[in-house]
């Protein structure tokens, strides 16, 4: 990792910390090495936004093949529609009450829409906010494959096809979601596992009711290594663009591959064994556990131990460089997903630290 | 707890969750009672707005009785200042690099204008900061109480208030912070008696190079129950304006003290003794832990044992209603600060429901 290092060591006259810094050269190669894989397999790469929430990387992984893009929430696929995005799947069991009703027919006027149900409840709330174009509306079932989350029985999934296209609406194929598989590479391999026996079952299920699975739509970025076309369509990574330490620690990509880290300045350090950074838990998400802490500093085995809200306590082992105050240090995060819109713009270099552009994290908020 | 629920029923059919709901009133008759606290003890309230982020909330603070206020970043004076507040303490160690020094010399020239400070090199950044106006600049000097966090040992401050002199800054006093009190009532007894112990230490240390200590500033919501005038002149409580489960667990706060919950809607129900809402990690912050989870629906057992980032797990234990999909319930956050800076605008009602403003979160983002 000590070309983050290098980077920021170029960079720290120009910005402010806590401040995220994109790698975009080692970003590019990871948005490529993706669509280098679903090509390999034969399926579509259909990224998830939620990771970036950036309008310009979203261009970025459709220019380098990306069939449309993955929403997690109505908000989200908003920002990404009015900035012409085309073809969006909202992957999420969207329950359309209120406004958010309007919001979704709207939607499906201005680009082609897909959203996940899991029940029948929101099938019907669906159509009725369709009004008379249900027709306009793409249904994908999402089945449950093991993660204990969201969707419905695999067996089950031709029914709710049904009721979709009984109102109206067009039922188009299943997804799942592999979320059990990130805690090892066996737990990985098992879960992709898993999603196959899964996304066949729906298949089957939706072909006894008439309906054909257009769509069979697999997770995610731990997953996708053992991931295999044939039946699986298209396949929905987020944290691929940027990587994080969980994905290292999972052997799901290298360090050189990470593209995203949070420069941070120590500010304090009277305390031995440990110095104190500005970025706490607003800037870095607690995502950790006090055993393997909150976040690295790339090159170097200091971790953060413990996050107040301004205040990262980053320990310092035995041997390990104390970084004086005034020290600007990069900070690789454990799960970089709910890092970034904690930030207006990301900084964006290169592994030589030369360039800097500044992109703003479009879609950060609109939770709902 | 029943409240939360009563005002949510009348609100439903106009919010999109998640979304994070303030009850006014109850928020209005917390901030009154922190003022009154003040009164009766003979010290200021400059409340800390890294809570709400509102100038609305800062407004209300100043009008019945603050001070001023406390931030904890730049961006968040910044905002603040440019919102017409002229008294900012930003009570943090302060290292003004690149365009921070700018900023806080700008930011002196609008605002009377305190930072903290907890070492030589910081000082002398911030005076060449400060140009032939280090003047301009008042230095509260950070002791440790206990908290191992920032601060100087208190029997240092005198050197740094004398260092800051010599460069013409402008030092005014001393504060800490009682972070070690916030696992139980005894611990934030013993914490606020440290808290004491280390002001009245670091005064003496100040009066021993003839420095007069004007602000002997404290924390902090968990230990203002503990805490008394005399020599303190002012505390800097936070939370106190919304609290939270955290606060509640600590006796710091009865549950009808709460004034903010994040409504969310159940999305599916597939799994026993499970459903799942629509606020996950990137509504509520991971707060919390496995064993008391990560937040609870008011007025009910229910807590989330997980979240992933859209998706939170509501845990039914037996006995306990299970809301039926499309079900909208209130989520009370363990720690009510980082959830504010996920959202855009408070949607801002009263103990009725039956009034709806919309308060932006004006300082959401600017961590730097």
């Amino acid at each position: 990792m000590n070309r983050l290092q290098r980077a920021l060591d170029t960079l720290v006259e120009r910005v402010s910390t806590p401040a995220p810094i994109v790698l975009v050269d080692v970003m590019q190669d990871n948005i490529e090495r993706m669509q280098r894989i679903g090509e390999q397999h034969g399926f579509d790469v259909r990224p998830h936004v939620k990771t970036h929430k950036c309008v310009e990387i979203g261009r970025r992984q459709v220019k380098a093949g990306a069939v449309g893009i993955t929403a997690g929430n109505v908000g989200e696929a908003e920002v990404f529609a009015a900035a012409g995005f085309d073809d969006i799947f909202l992957a999420y069991p969207i329950w359309p009450a209120g406004a958010k009703g309007e919001r979704i027919r709207r939607l499906a006027e201005s680009t082609r829409l897909r959203v996940g149900v899991d029940n029948v409840g929101a099938i019907d709330a669906l159509a009725d906010a369709m009004g008379d174009e249900p027709d306009r509306l793409q249904i994908v079932v999402e089945v449950d494959c093991g993660a204990r989350r969201s969707g419905a029985p695999p067996a089950l999934a031709g029914d709710l096809a049904l009721a979709a296209r009984k109102r109206g609406l067009v039922p188009v194929g299943v997804f799942t979601y592999p979320g059990h598989g990130c805690t090892s590479r066996d737990a990985r391999q098992r879960a992709a596992q898993d999603q196959l026996e899964a996304l066949t079952t729906a298949v089957r299920s939706l072909a006894d009711v008439g309906v054909t699975a257009e769509v069979v739509s697999a997770g995610s970025t731990p997953t996708i290594e053992f991931t295999t076309g044939g039946l699986i369509t298209e396949i929905r990574p987020g944290e691929y663009v940027f990587y994080d330490l969980n994905n290292t620690r999972l052997g799901a990509c290298t360090e050189d591959q990470i593209a995203l880290f949070v420069a941070a300045t120590v500010v304090s350090d009277w305390v031995p064994d440990q110095v104190i950074l500005d970025a706490g838990s607003k800037a870095l998400s607690r995502e950790g556990s006090l055993e393997r802490g909150f976040g690295g500093v790339a090159g170097t085995r200091a971790v953060l131990a413990k996050l107040n809200e301004y205040h990262g306590f980053l320990a310092l082992p035995a041997g390990e460089l104390r970084p004086s105050v005034g020290s600007v240090v990069p900070v690789v995060p454990n799960h970089v997903c709910p890092v970034v819109l904690n930030f207006e713009e990301y900084i964006v270099t290169d592994s030589t630290g030369t360039s800097l552009q500044r992109w703003p994290v479009d879609a950060r908020g609109f939770l709902n």
